[in-house]
């Protein structure tokens, strides 16, 4: 819990919160490298802060290629938002990358927490207000950068997240073959040697 | 302020605040159709709720071709976000569709506001985690739907804001040339007769 109380911290501010304010709230879960937290199609009833490891968002597309939509590593909150909120089926798949240790709260106890602990209304107010400054602000990258360009905005804003993720995983977020980012990334070696 | 009143108690089901305390914190502004609120690259000082009318936010792409990312139309919520809550330039433009009124709040009193009236934490926490989910669902049809299911969906839902926006706008919303969007239309009205 104490991941999430400092988290709590760091975005409010206020550190007039305590893990055991919170833990009645939460599961505490573990799961292995390439779990499978969500199944797209089933009902969603979870959702995920991240403890330790990293999670995926990824739906299969008609040619059966997964699509990775979004990643959540340590302090990242993940679901299918919209089905969640609403109580039908997602339409993604949830996946551990790593061993990963996450924080799962139902639908019914996420709309009352901010209710009973009035600190968390302003956590989740700021942890959206950023998350969804943070999605024009990748609308704008994707329809003004080149592939290339965004490769190495996401590259240098992430050095260390680049690594922790499989290639094909990345290839799919970034909306490249997996082919392509190996190429791309010979030619980034090169350059540098 | 009615309108501002209004959504406030629609969104948290709450009638604990009135127009005489958020009075201090907006400017009330009338625009003509087709006035600039807000000019790419200049500084993003001003966050607009809207009141009567319509508005888009839009940049020019490599072409000279305008772009239109989002609209807001009555009770919505309109600026670049992250330039103002980072007091940054704006990435994009802001115009009026059709005469129209809003509510402007600058980024000093954006930050007070929540602190000063707890009820606008909870507003913006709901407003936030529906615009996220949205554009998690948005993501969704855009990768898995063509662009003519996209076309017919938003059609389906949005029927009378369809009648409001102009073509061109419209077109650029849903990634087609307006000549293709045309055809599209043409087709669908020949269909019915």
């Amino acid at each position: 819990m104490q991941a999430l109380v400092e988290h709590i911290e760091k975005v409010t501010g206020s550190g007039n919160i305590g893990g055991e304010q919170l833990l009645p709230y939460f599961e505490e879960r573990s799961y292995a490298k390439k779990a499978m937290l969500q199944e797209e199609g089933k009902a969603c009833l979870w959702y995920f802060f991240v403890v330790k490891g990293c999670l995926r968002l990824f739906f299969t597309d008609d040619n059966g290629v997964e699509q990775t939509i979004q990643f959540a590593p340590e302090q990242w909150w993940l679901t299918d938002l919209d089905a969640f909120r609403n109580g039908r089926r997602s339409a993604y798949s949830i996946q551990a990358l790593e061993a990963t240790e996450v924080l799962a709260i139902d639908a019914h106890r996420y709309a009352l927490l901010p209710e009973e602990q009035p600190l968390m209304q302003k956590y989740f107010r700021l942890v959206y207000e950023r998350a969804f400054a943070a999605t024009l602000l990748r609308v704008q990258m994707i329809s003004r950068m080149s592939k290339n360009d965004f490769y190495e905005l996401f590259a240098s804003k992430y050095p260390e997240f680049m690594q922790r993720i499989p290639q094909k995983v990345l290839a799919s977020f970034l909306g490249f073959t997996p082919e392509y980012l190996s190429e791309l990334r010979k030619k980034k070696m090169e350059k540098k040697s």
